[in-house]
Parts: C-alpha cells; structure tokens; sequence
C-alpha cells in the first residue's frame, strides 16, 4: 500500500527532505488550458532528480486526494525502508556506540524530534517497535526534517528481546526515568549504549525496564512533573557525546 | 481582547495545564431538554476551582466559536500575565541563574517545548521580542504543557537593550550558534548566564549577535544541518544545570 503527499509544498518540501518518492502524479493539461509554470517548474525539479513523473486525469487526483487539495499533483511515497537489528548492530562497530530503543513513543513528532537528534549526535540506529507505536511516514519524515533518510532504523516485535541480542553485543541498557536513583550525570555512559525511551504517558514498561542494566534520571528543579520525552532523549543523547568528544577530536 | 478556547476536551485541557480563564461560557438547558451530565461536571470542575460560570444561548456560543465545535462549552482566556525584565532580574538572585532570550523564534511548538524546558532545568525567566515573535497565548500553553504559568516571562521592545541590562545585572550573555568556534562544553557556564537563542530560520540576527558575549555550539555528527531550536537549547539548558547541581545537591 502506498501513501500519497498531495500538493505543490507539500511536494516540495517532500523533495527537499528526502522522501522516498516512488512516482509523482501530475495533472493533465487540458486542450487550449493555459500552460501552468509553477507546476512545470515543480515537475522538472522532481525529473532532475530522476524520479518517475507519470501525467494522469484530474478525477484520478481527486479520487486519491484527502481533502481536496492536490492542485494538481501528488506523490505516491514508498514505504520506509526500516534495516533489522542485526544490520544496526554490524554497523556499530566503533568504540563508543549510541543505539536509541523507544518504547512506545505514540506521538509523529515527539517520533521526529528523537530521530533528528539521534541523527545529528551520530547515534547509529533507532528500534522501534512494531505495534502500538508511532511509525515512520510522510508525517515523521517531515518532523524528523529529513533525518529519517540519514539514520537507521529497525521494527521489532519484541522490544525486551531486542535488548537481549543488544546486551549480547556488548551494549550498556540505559532506561531513562523519573524514578531513577542516579542522575545522567552520575552514570555510566561510556562504550556502547542502548538508551530505552519511554511512552509520553506511561514511561518504560515494567517488562523492557526489567531488562535495563541501569536506569538514569534528568533532574528537575521547576514545578512541572516532567520533560516532553523527544527533550529529554536529547539531553541525555548530548551527555552521551560530551562523555568522549574529547577525546575523539 | 479576549481569546476563547472552545471544546469540552480543550476545555478541560486548560484546566489542567492552568491557563488563566476568566470565564467559562455554557450553553443554557431548553425547556424540556435533557441535562447533560457531562457538561455539568465539566462546569462543576470549573467552579470548584472559583472560575465564573456564564449561562449564554447557543447563538453566543456559535458565534465565538471558530469552526463551530463549541459542544456547549467555551472559556475565555485572559491575555497571559507577562512580567517586566526588573521583575526577573530581581528574582534572580542566587549564585547560579539562568535567563532565555529568544530571538524571534516564530513557532508555537517551539516556544512552549523552550518554556517547558526552561522551567524544569530552574531558570529565572524567558525573555521574548514584542514584535515578530510567537507570543504566550493558548497554542503556547497547552505546547508548554502548562509551563509558561509556573515561569516568568517577559516582553521587550528592543533585544540589545534587553542584554545590555543584563550584562549592567552581572549576566554573561552566551549566544547558540552553529557558527561558535568553541562547543557548550568548552565554555564557561558558571554563574549568571542569560542564553540567546536564535528564530528557526535565520539563527541569532547579527545586532544581537554583537551583544553576545561569548558564542557555543553543539557539536554535530550527522548529515544534517542542524538541531531544532527548541532540542538544542534543552542540550544546553541541561549542560547548564550539569556544572553546578553537585555543588548544590
């Protein structure tokens, strides 16, 4: 099945994030119709980029189109190519390894934000899990500003056993929670990673934090209850880095 | 002005995160109607909380509502609650002390998940531009999760001005860029900090740059350009608490 991006940003902005693009619809001409620039303009964009452009009815855009709105083009977006857990795990290969674990994360830009940090901290991968959760779509792709073409991510359907095959490959599994004893500051952090993120409601699930070798807690000073999970996770993905930066610059 | 947030979720959503209500407009029962028991104990929580309670005809409440999904229900909000700059400096007292100055950051999103941050790691205050700047208003509440009402915050004609005061108060003002030689870690974040940050699109503008005293920047390790705003000052805000929480705690 395939999902579709309709309209002239939208598909721009498709472009410019790295969306993959299995075909662009465009809107036939009609006889003795005004040629239209902005959309040509917009076509050859996606042509340079070798992309198939395929020129279909007007009702054919209106039958696929949610709201209405395509004027007059829409893109017909594959799938994400998610990697498996080993194929993560093989490309972690340097001494200190950063591999994110969400559990359950619900929310498309909550989703985004965590990919776009674990993207720019170099972190090697991102596991999600493969039911109840938020997915990578054209909606991610655009929360994540691109990212999610950058980095690896895999679906499991089993996150504790995920951890397992994590553990077996030398990583650390780092739960962050509000229950913690130990701050981020205080912990561990150095080598191979694993770092569990929690849902926005209920945090980790007592099974996956069963499965942490440590938990690690962001102190809170204010009157609030908590940090919006994609803030925290990237707090504590910088901490990762400023443990061996140093070092490695 | 008023604004009205209208909606039996929204509605109790405001409740809980706080936002100052000034009235809660219900629609009045028609001879012979049946009582609707959940709108009763939505307008019990209301009064329970001493908020006043306006029985007004549907004809009032459609005419408020913006796209029409009133559901009996609409509160009017009261313009947020914006301190002076003296009002923070004075409150900002202690040895440590962080103050965010935004500069023109233009997303609702943004601006809530910065004051959300900015409250949990302690900061004294948020400063904002008057002009071309999301202000706090009901978008902003409900991004911050409540947030801005537990945080001071503070509009200013004129940024420079706004920093130079600072600097008179004893703050070193640090300004978030990916142009800084030197990265977060390197830099010296003890004492009275006032962290500027800088608009989506076009970072810290020069005018204000030149009253930074000194730059930072997150190292990146990715493909892509940059960090969200609100991700990195989060990093920061947390890098910021880091160098002096064992000295407190």
């Amino acid at each position: 099945m395939s999902d579709f991006i309709e309209g002239r940003r939208a598909a721009l902005e498709a472009l410019k994030t790295k969306v993959p693009v299995k075909a662009v619809l465009v809107q036939k001409q009609q006889k003795g119709q005004k040629p239209d620039k902005k959309l040509d303009d917009i076509v050859k964009q996606f042509k340079d980029e070798h992309i198939a452009v395929r020129y279909v009815d007007k009702s054919k855009l209106d039958h696929i189109s949610s709201h209405g709105a395509h004027q007059g083009i829409a893109l017909e977006v594959g799938g994400y190519p998610y990697v498996s857990l080993p194929e993560i795990l093989e490309a972690a290969s340097s001494k200190n390894e950063l591999i994110l674990v969400l559990d359950h994360i619900t929310d498309e830009g909550n989703l985004g934000a965590i990919i776009r940090s674990a993207e720019v901290v170099g972190a090697a991968g991102v596991i999600l899990p493969a039911n109840r959760s938020a997915q990578v779509g054209v909606g991610v792709y655009k929360t994540s500003a691109g990212a999610a073409m950058h980095i690896k991510i895999a679906r499991v359907a089993n996150l504790s056993q995920a951890l397992q095959t994590m553990k077996e490959a030398g990583f650390w599994v780092v739960g962050a929670s509000e229950h913690a004893t130990q701050t981020l500051w205080q912990a561990p952090l150095e080598g191979k990673i694993c770092l569990v993120a929690g849902s926005e409601g209920k945090g980790i699930s007592p099974l996956v934090q069963k499965n942490c070798d440590f938990l690690v807690k962001l102190p809170q000073r204010g009157q609030l209850e908590s940090l919006n999970v994609a803030q925290a996770t990237t707090a504590i993905c910088y901490e990762w880095l400023r443990r061996f930066f140093d070092e490695e610059a």
